[in-house]
This record gives structure tokens, sequence and C-alpha cells, in this order.
């Protein structure tokens, strides 16, 4: 049903459901747009050489006039990572609480954007204005500090976006989440519920992250004797403070190191949001000043990036800091799908180093599982729920709980990436479909990788390359030079001499067919050389290099 | 303390020590030398293209004429996958029990290996001479049927290698592990004990297989309006059987799917591993004139494997089996470490299509956690530990198990594949250290993929190639025909228009520059196009492509 004089809402997710991370969701009501995040993805494995994924956001450019600002719900990359890519395209206002404008702005310098960038900071509790909108920032949990659902206040109705969160009731830092005001929102209507469901596969509750701080006092009382080394999440500043905490009590100073670490800490500390006791804070050259016992690293690498921080020191790479027996290791994290053999790599370097490594029971997560999902549908309770934030298969899960919470199909909207959700008191529908997908960066180049380059990639990475070249006159067409093969990625040239050698008669053969016909053009030639040497390969090696040919011509 | 007269054992593990995968440990007394094993290991991420990985035999081929045989464990890729590859190197007799022989019968076929590999069935409780060697197979519980362990009794003293295995009380297809056995061989004396290590980190007994057939119950009593499709390992008969088993009980049909999944189940049934009830396996063909309800696929794919039949249908691209809203897909697996996204994708393609997907509880481990290792400790009380079969990080935890039992360091041998481990009742230590790594196949090509080849795909995948090709006169030493550029997985040329013109200019300047010295030759030239055009691409764009000047010579 659509209804022509009554305008409805428009939730346009341009990225963020079909994969965790490039979380970005339009809101349109009218004349006014509204974004919600702007992240980033990390490329796939099969994304040869690219850094990372933005989104396209060609239907914001092309209503630019309407857009009114991006607001941010916390400050992890998939969530801010992609915003100095697109104020390059779209300068537009952002709005974001303190801790998550302090990690924007690390960013916007490094692009050279924080002269022509308008930005204010809000703080949890506070509503905005933008066009025909009101967005309400309210404080909830999650594993970097100052994260916020949003309220979104439409004409058309009320949607609340939790972003990602979890119910921590004992948090480190700051109040616990504003259930209240989750309740007293949902109290006078919500139209549509947008959560997280990162987690929504996992029964119960996630826990505390004090319990971590627990699981910490646990490893200082239990390793009095050996350098600590202790890997997490660079973003995670309560668990960098309870960290410090305990080395604190424990009397032993602290080193921060990893370069993501750093600027995260600082930016922390400069804005308040984590306190370092006086003369814990020391430097790498300072830590040889004091006993193994006496000392804590807080670094990056928890994940196995090849080259954060503890990768390094696994690797015998870093400069400053050897492993050694003794040393313990804790990884403060579990691994993000597809990191586990990387991170399996870095702990095998660092036992066989004569380390003794930690990785259970000093980690929680920063998302809600089941029964948090369904605490917060049950203070909201909205018309619609609209799973967000994650794979399909997490907001699969979502929809089971709304389910068992009695939402039946009609109310419980799974959407696309791109689709356009028409919503108001009356009805949803998709009502159509705007352009969407990842942007490849690469280096410099935004979007200058695309698929036939990455297939190239692929087909290289694979089988290698053969590049067959020769100089031909340009009166006779006779070959003055060549053929010559070259080779990459394929065999070892010295060792298979012999194939080369057939090889080298497959293409004169082919070459010799193909310019006795009567209209022999070059690209004849080319596909008589590509076709036969790959068929003649393939038969000898059961493999398909890419096969390259190129004449020259000379005059004659 | 090397004894120059009484000869001491030496075991010397060739693979297996330094990750899941590659098993082979050759024991050596005097004049004989047994092989336990002959496993391959699936590529590493960065081994581009490679399609399995075996062992380096070196030290084997260089005492062939003392190697008595090949001994195998059980019939796992990572035990038996290699020895085609490494029979046609060295052929000697293989004793295996009954269905590994089947299993490794199949593979000789497939190498035409049949006639030439003299090869001998052997039944648990059984014991062979090889040279200087006695080899009893003592039967075990693993994921497989037919696992054995083997107590190798040498002059020197007795070793006993556990194979992989589990202790199950209640196996679903004849006996539990023989541990009395096991006890009998302890109380005699046994010099080393070589342990299963990959579960060595989880506290705890492995539940039974029988726990998954309660589990199939509760799936088929509660899905009894889906079709049922069940992705589990090919190997695992028990699994299948249980499949089968709860499958006539609710009155449905089954198909086999998928080719590896096929070849061992037929297999294993004309070897009496599996009984199927008459009238209960289907073709695919026949699948049709079934109702959903009726009916369960059990098929390949539970690893995510792009080519594999359950992936081929989440995809859309099996050619006989659609999946549809209604079906129920069940992962009787756990994802192995590097496979995790994978299977996510192609949970999250089931779900789209609507399936509902279950994957928890469908699975037990066919390796021992820590208190079944203990007790294989107890009952055997070997003089050394020798952890064997994992990654260092597995090891380390059997290391941690053992010395919770009493062994201290000395009695704990941390090998590495390579060493040669000389032991006898007085003492044991690393003498020596042999050739030994992993051979890369690649199609048909045997160890003719290189690290020099490895590292130019890594290259091409990264950032692709750029080709600058051009003819000289062989008189004049003039420029006839080029300089040209082709590039491949670099970007895409036509949106990068720009930046392809002045990478010309960059290389025409090299080359006028290179040729203007006095000593111009082609090398030089070749220099100065790579590092001239290197540097103004990655000042440009961040990225370094594999840059391969091609200069041709004509007859002037």
């Amino acid at each position: 049903m659509t209804n022509e004089t009554a305008k409805r809402l428009k939730i346009i997710p341009l990225g963020g459901l079909e994969q965790i991370g490039m979380n970005i969701i339009a809101f349109e009501y009218d004349d006014s747009i509204v974004v919600v995040d702007c992240g980033l993805a990390f490329p796939e494995d099969d994304m040869y050489g690219i850094d990372l994924v933005i989104p396209d956001i060609s239907y914001l450019l092309e209503n630019q006039d309407r857009v009114k600002g991006f607001v941010f719900t916390h400050g992890h990359e998939d969530h801010i990572g992609a915003l100095p890519y697109i104020l390059k395209q779209l300068n537009i206002p952002i709005y974001a609480t303190k801790l998550t404008m302090g990690l924007i702005e690390l960013k916007l310098e490094e692009h050279g954007l924080m002269k022509t960038t308008r930005r204010k900071v809000v703080h949890p509790g506070q509503t905005i204005n933008l066009g025909q909108f009101r967005v309400e920032f309210i404080k909830t949990n999650h594993s970097i500090q100052d994260a916020v659902a949003l309220a979104i206040y439409s004409p058309a109705g009320t949607v609340i976006h939790t972003g990602d969160f979890k119910v921590d009731y004992t948090p480190v830092f700051g109040d616990s989440i504003d259930l209240q005001r989750f309740a007293e929102i949902g109290r006078k209507g919500v139209l549509a519920l947008m959560c997280d469901s990162t987690n929504a596969e996992r029964p119960g509750y996630t826990a505390s992250e004090r319990t971590v701080g627990k699981a910490f006092e646990t490893i200082f009382s239990e390793h009095g004797n050996s350098r600590l080394i202790i890997a997490t999440f660079a973003s995670n500043v309560d668990r960098v403070q309870q960290i410090i905490d305990t080395a604190y009590k424990y009397g032993r100073k602290v080193v921060i190191e990893g370069r993501s670490m750093v600027n995260v800490i600082s930016t922390a500390e400069q804005l308040g949001y984590i306190s370092i006791p006086e003369n814990t804070l020391v430097t790498l050259d300072q830590m040889r000043n004091y006993p193994d016992e006496q000392m804590v690293l807080i670094t990056t690498g928890s994940q196995g990036e090849s080259m954060a921080a503890l990768s390094r020191m696994a690797a015998s790479m870093h400069k400053k800091v050897q492993i050694k027996p003794g040393d313990t290791i804790v990884f403060s994290s579990n691994p993000i799908p597809g990191n586990e053999k990387s991170v399996s790599k870095v702990m095998n370097e660092l036992y066989a180093k004569g380390a003794d490594v930690i990785f259970q029971d000093a980690h929680v997560s920063g998302h809600p599982c089941q029964e948090e999902i369904k605490l917060i549908y049950s203070l909201v309770k909205p018309a619609y729920a609209i799973p967000i934030h994650g794979e399909y298969r997490h907001r699969i899960a979502q929809e089971k709980v709304a389910r068992m919470l009695g939402y039946d199909s009609e109310h419980i909207l799974m959407l696309k990436s791109g689709d356009v959700l028409e919503i108001d008191g009356e009805s949803a529908e998709v009502t159509g479909h705007v352009q969407n997908g990842g942007i490849l960066v690469d280096g410099l180049g935004v979007g200058d990788v695309g698929n036939i380059v990455l297939r190239d990639r692929q087909h290289l990475a694979e089988d290698g390359i053969i590049i067959v070249v020769m100089t031909l006159g340009n009166v006779s067409g006779e070959i003055l030079s060549g053929p010559d093969i070259v080779s990459r990625g394929f065999v070892y040239v010295r060792e298979s001499e012999e194939l080369m050698e057939e090889a080298q008669e497959v293409i004169e053969d082919a070459i010799r067919s193909a310019m006795s016909r009567k209209s022999s053009d070059w690209g004849r030639i080319k596909n008589a050389i590509r076709d036969d040497l790959s068929d003649f390969l393939w038969k000898r090696t059961k493999r398909s290099p890419m096969i390259l040919p190129i004449i020259m011509e000379v005059e004659e």
C-alpha cells in the first residue's frame, strides 16, 4: 500500500547486512536524509592486494543537497573507518560522542580533513535536529566507550537503532546502558527496532567487562615471576584500564606498544576516558631498568595481524622486545572469524621461544546474546523488527529470537543492502533498490581495482603468467625476433627446461599455422598462441597460467 | 652419551610436528627402517595455486635398501595421502588394516600403482616382522574405522605410537580401544610413548560417537516435515552409519552425494564396515519419486570447500539438488581451523535460500582430550614422552599434561621434524638432523613450484604485473618499436589512462637516460625501467606491481 499524500519514512541500508563491517544506513523523510555510521569492511580472502572496502554512496551523492549529517554510534572501524574517504566526496557535518569524535579526528588529521569537516560533539542523552529528523543519543555499553544507541524521530514515527551494544550492569567506566530511556521511548510507541545481530546465535547473556578484570587478577597473582605481555584490541580502552589497574595493584610498570594502541590510548587519556596512575607508564627504552616480574606490556596483535607488535615479537622482528622463556603472553581477545590460523601461527611461535601462552577466559564480547536482545525488544516493543549488523546467519538468528517474542514474518523485516524500505504506522514495504556495494581501496587508489583486475590477480596467483613476445616486420609480416617466452609464477624455468623447450615448439607451430592462413591478422596469431599453448600446458601440467602474447612491429 | 657398540633406536619424524598434516615418522635400528604413515598436508593460505604438500623423503631415498616397509595407523589423508607420490620414488611394501588398505587402494588405482605395490592387510592384534623390528597393531577408536596404535618392538626397546585415537567405550562399529593391551605392553616396559596432541588443549574427555546418534534422533524427530541434508566428513563411516540407521528408523530414503563420500562409503560397504538396510539407498535421480519428508541427503562439503556438493547446492551450482525453504541442513562437523569463513559463507547462502541450518551438537571429535591422554600414559607408563601430531601449541599442551603426571623435562622430548632422536634404556638425545620439509604439488607437478615461483605468485596476487616491451636494432642499438606497456592485475587501464600515460613518459625518460651512458647494456636499461617506474608507481599509487622489462633485438 503506497500512500501518495502522507509521507513515509525511508530506511536505506547501504551496507552491513551481508557481512560484519561497512555499516551505513540512510534514513530519509521528505527533504531530509540522515546517515548513521560510515564504516569500512576488511577485504575477503580472494580480494588480493586490497587494503579495505568502503561503501558505494552513489545514492547519497545523487541526493547530496538533502543529506543533513552523519551520526555515529561508536568509534570502531566498521562504523567510522570509511568516513575520510566518503567525506572527500560528500562534505557534510558529522555528529558523535566525545571519544568517538576523538577517534574520528585521528583519521581526519591523517587525511588532512580537519579544516574542512564540520563536526559537533554530542553527549548521551542529548537530542539534535537534522532537517525533519530529531536524533537522540542513548547511552549503551560496548567494547569501546561512549557507544550510543539512536532514537531517530521522524514525522512518520520513531526508529531505535541500537548500534553495537551489550547490557553491562557493572561497566568499568561510566554508566550502565540507559535501559530506562529505552523503556520510556518504547512506551510512547516505536515504529521499528534495528538491533545488533552479531551474537544472536548465542543463548544467555554476555558477561560484564569486569569479569575480565577478575581473570587478570588471577593471571597476575599466578604469574608473579613472569614478564606479562597482554595483547588486546587497541580500541578497548576499558580492557586496557583494567590491565593498568591490575598492574598498579601488583606493582608493575606498563608499556603500551603498537601504533594504533598508542594512538587510541593517548586520545582516550586526553579526553579523560582512561586514568593512568602516575609513574605507571614507562617507555620501551625504560623497560630495561625494571626486572621482568615488574613489567606488563600491553600490545596490539591479538588477531595475529602480520605487522602488529605482538606478531613482530613472536617472529623475532621486533626491534626492542625479544620473547624469552619465562614470558607469559595473554591473548585478551577471541580470534575474529578468518583470523584463527594467523593467531595460531603467532601462538606457535611464542611457544617455540619458550614462552607460556594464555588464551582462555581473558575476554568477553561486546555484543548482546539472545537474552539481552529479548530484553531490548521487551523494553522498546517496536511494531517492526529489523535485524541489522551481521552476516545473514546472525540476522536470521535474531529473526528466530523475535519470533519467540511473538513477531510474525510481516513484522520482521529482513532487508538487503540497497533496499529502500518505506515504513509508517500503517505498513512497511520494500519499494525499491538503490546502487550499493563495496568500493575497493588499494594503496591510494579508491575504486580503480574492479572485478577484472581482481580476476586477473586471482588467475596470476593461482598459476602465474607466461608472456610470449615477438617482433614482426610491418611490410613482410615476417618474424624478425622471437617468439621469446618469459614466465613468472608458473614453474621454476631452470628446472623445467624440457617443458619450456616443448612449449617453444608448440608456439612456433601455432604461429606458422596461423600465418599460413589467408587473412592472418595479429588477433588470429595471438589466439592461436593462447589456445595451443594453453592446451599443451594443461595436458602436461594440469595448470592454466595466464598466457599473454605480445606482438611488436618494426618498420622494414 | 653415545654408545658405539650397543646400538640405539633412532626415531626420525619427517613431518607432522609443526602442523596438522604430513604425518610420517621413520624408526631405524641398525639395518632396518620402518616408516609409520605417509600423509599429506593441505597448503597454507599463502601457497597460491598449490593443491597439496607431501613430505621430503630424501633421507629414506638415501637409505632405501634399509627401508623394510610403510605401516599405517588409519586411512585419513594426513596419514595416507602422500603415499602414491612417495611410492613412485620408493617402492616398498605397505601394511595396513582392511579399511585403511581399502582407502589406500582407491589412491593406488587412481595413480596406476596397484600392480607394482606390494601390500598386506593386517588386523588389529596382529604382529608383523620388518627387519629387526616387530610391529604390533593395537585396536583404537577414531573418527574413521580400523584405526590402530602401533607397538614398535626393537632390540633397544619398545615404542608405542598411538596414531590418531580417542577412547570410545561405546563405539558405533566394532570394539572399544584395546586398553588392556596398552596396559599389558606397558607392564613389560615401554621406552617411549608417541601420543596424539590434537586435542591436548582441551580438558576432560571426548564424547562417544554414539552421542551424535542421539543428536540425530532429536533432529529427525523435530524436523519430520523437512528434507534433511546432512554434511559430514566423507571418511567418517560411523557417522554415515548412524545417519542411515536414523533415516531407516524414521522411514526416510538416503542419497549419498559427493565424489569422495560415494567412494569411501562404497569401499566401506564392500569391506563390511557399514551396513545399509535394503531399499534405503536411492540415487539422486530417484529422489524426485519421494516427498521431501522422506528424504535424507548425506553429502560432502561440511568444511565449505568450494567445489564440494553442499557448497554447489548452496551456490545454486548443483545440477540436481536445489535448496528451498523448508530444507534443513545439518553440519555434522566442526570447521577445521582456517575453514571458518568458507563454512560461514555456505551457511549464509543456505539461509538466504530459506533453509534452516543446524550446526551445533551434531559432531564429536576423534582425538583424545586431556583425561584420555592421562589414561594412556597411565596404562603405558613410558620412560619417555614424545608428543606428536599437532602444531607446536598442541604438543606443548600435551607436554603440560605429561608434567602433571610427573614427567620432567629430560623425559619429555619435544622433537622437530628432521630431528634424529637416538634412544635406548639409558638415555635419549637428538644426535642429528636430516633433510625434511614440504614438497609442493601443483597439478601434475611435484616439486617444480618452489619458493621463487611462490614468491612471484604472491607478488602477482598482491599488485599484478606491468610488462614493458621494446625492440632494439642490433647494430644501431636504437629503439625500433615500443616501449609498449601491458599490465594485468594492476589497474583497469581504461579508467587510469592518465596514470598510464605518465608511466609511459617515465619509462621513456629512464631509457633515454640509461642509453646516454657510455656502457649502456640491456641490463642497465632494464634496471632503469624497473627502478624509475617502480618509484613513480609507488609515489602515485602506493603499490608495487611486478615490473618486467623485455627487450627484443632485430637484425638491421
